[in-house]
């Protein structure tokens, strides 16, 4: 596993560096399973999307490839790719003519319970909510507080995610997840045209299930229309997806379609 | 001027830094002018203010006392100062028992047309607005990318600086500035309990208004109100307070009560 600052190994960041001072950046984490990042291209256009949002010059694709691989050259791992606008003088202000600064990080494969897959996990309800703001959503920038300070509301290994809300009481995903509702009348998911990240294996999700005929509608979510709900999962690059078995005191059924769709993805 | 990682000259961040990767951290920006750090004890508190919100352990007062003297050695200048939770495995849980980090750099200070002072400064409107996030509200945090995308709107010297709103259309502040608007019945500042950052010098102007008899409202200050004010002026750590000429169309006569702050704060 290597870490490479601009291409080099075991290079650092500048102390003057966008992405440490402001969180002025995005970043991407991959999973390399049978030694291929996948669904790269995916990453990389989401990586795009962000980049553009932002006005920040994108690296080369072939380049980023090269360096994905380059930072974890074995049969699986995890990259994590961040791109910042670079250096700068300290002023909020872009520079004119930025020189963006690209960190890929190669590290284990995280092992985890099997369970987590089989028998579903366990969520609650993060008290920490989501501020709005519809230029900085769907894509994965650098401002991550919000999630960290969620994630600290909890400890210990029997809840395995919480479940965040914005402002409203919309219910938008968890800290590091996206959310799948599952209803009488078909899937839902919450819209993410105000905050929430739109994650690649969200996206895979929802191929997987068009072509197995499985309506998902992406709407406004209230928290608590999640008590209508006859099942829940939620989806990650790394894990792909993980049937919900509770959330807060509420239990819920596991549908035999997350298991199909991670055997589907396996199978890739 | 030297840049002071940990204390050590010349130092450079780790890529596993939580600053780096979620903007998971804190900063300070302060004038130094005859060779003392302007209100380095409210900085100080803000920066304690900020800690303790985040649950990132705090360093000790006169350690940072001494760096930020350290880094900017001569008769005037500006010393940034970052906190950041330091180096841990990528997950936004905090770790357990957090090693912080902390860059205390100096720079020269920054020379501005002195006309901003004597005859006050050119605003607009940004159109990037401010999500809301109690949580994070007040507290100088690294998550600023509101600010960069606000900042980014306008190039040119012409406009001094950009007023953002938050979601709801009250006004919050300038993209690095304090707000005040001054009416006939008195003055009034954004209630900064939602979102925005209350800065150091804000509390100055607010102290020195109190010596002097003058009230200031702290509210919610809908943007439209502007309309009705008969001034404005914004306040920063590195400038003082600026009288505002003009908003956009809207052209303000100068309140002489800012050439006052600025006169009592260059005696002090």
């Amino acid at each position: 596993m290597r870490v490479l600052v601009d291409g080099h190994e075991d290079g650092a960041i500048n102390p003057a560096d966008r992405g440490f001072n402001y969180g002025d950046g995005l970043f991407e984490t991959l999973a390399v399973r049978n030694g291929q990042a996948r669904f790269v291209d995916w990453h990389l256009e989401r990586l795009a999307t962000g980049a553009a949002r932002l006005g920040i010059p994108l690296p080369d694709a072939v380049l980023l490839k090269d360096e994905v691989a380059r930072a974890c050259p074995g049969d699986r791992g995890v990259v994590r790719v961040v791109l910042t606008r670079g250096s700068g003088p300290r002023d909020y202000r872009p520079p004119r003519e930025p020189r963006p600064l690209r960190v890929v990080s190669g590290s284990p494969w995280p092992e985890r319970d099997p369970a987590c897959w089989t028998e579903g996990v366990r969520l609650r309800w993060c008290e920490t909510r989501l501020g709005r703001n519809p230029r900085l959503a769907g894509i994965k920038h650098l401002n991550r507080l919000e999630q960290v300070l969620a994630r600290a509301e909890w400890a210990g290994d029997e809840v395995a995610e919480g479940l965040m809300m914005d402002e409203g009481g919309n219910v938008i995903g968890g800290t590091r997840t996206n959310l799948f509702a599952i209803f009488e009348d078909g899937l839902a998911t919450p819209a993410l045209d105000q905050c929430g990240v739109a994650g690649v294996m969200r996206c895979a999700f929802r191929r997987w299930a068009a072509g197995q005929g499985i309506a998902i509608a992406e709407r406004r979510l209230p928290a608590e229309e999640l008590a209508g709900a006859r099942g829940l999962l939620l989806t990650n690059s790394l894990i792909g997806a993980w049937p919900v078995r509770a959330l807060a005191e509420r239990v819920f059924d596991l549908d035999p379609r997350v298991a199909a769709f991670n055997a589907w993805l396996e199978r890739r």
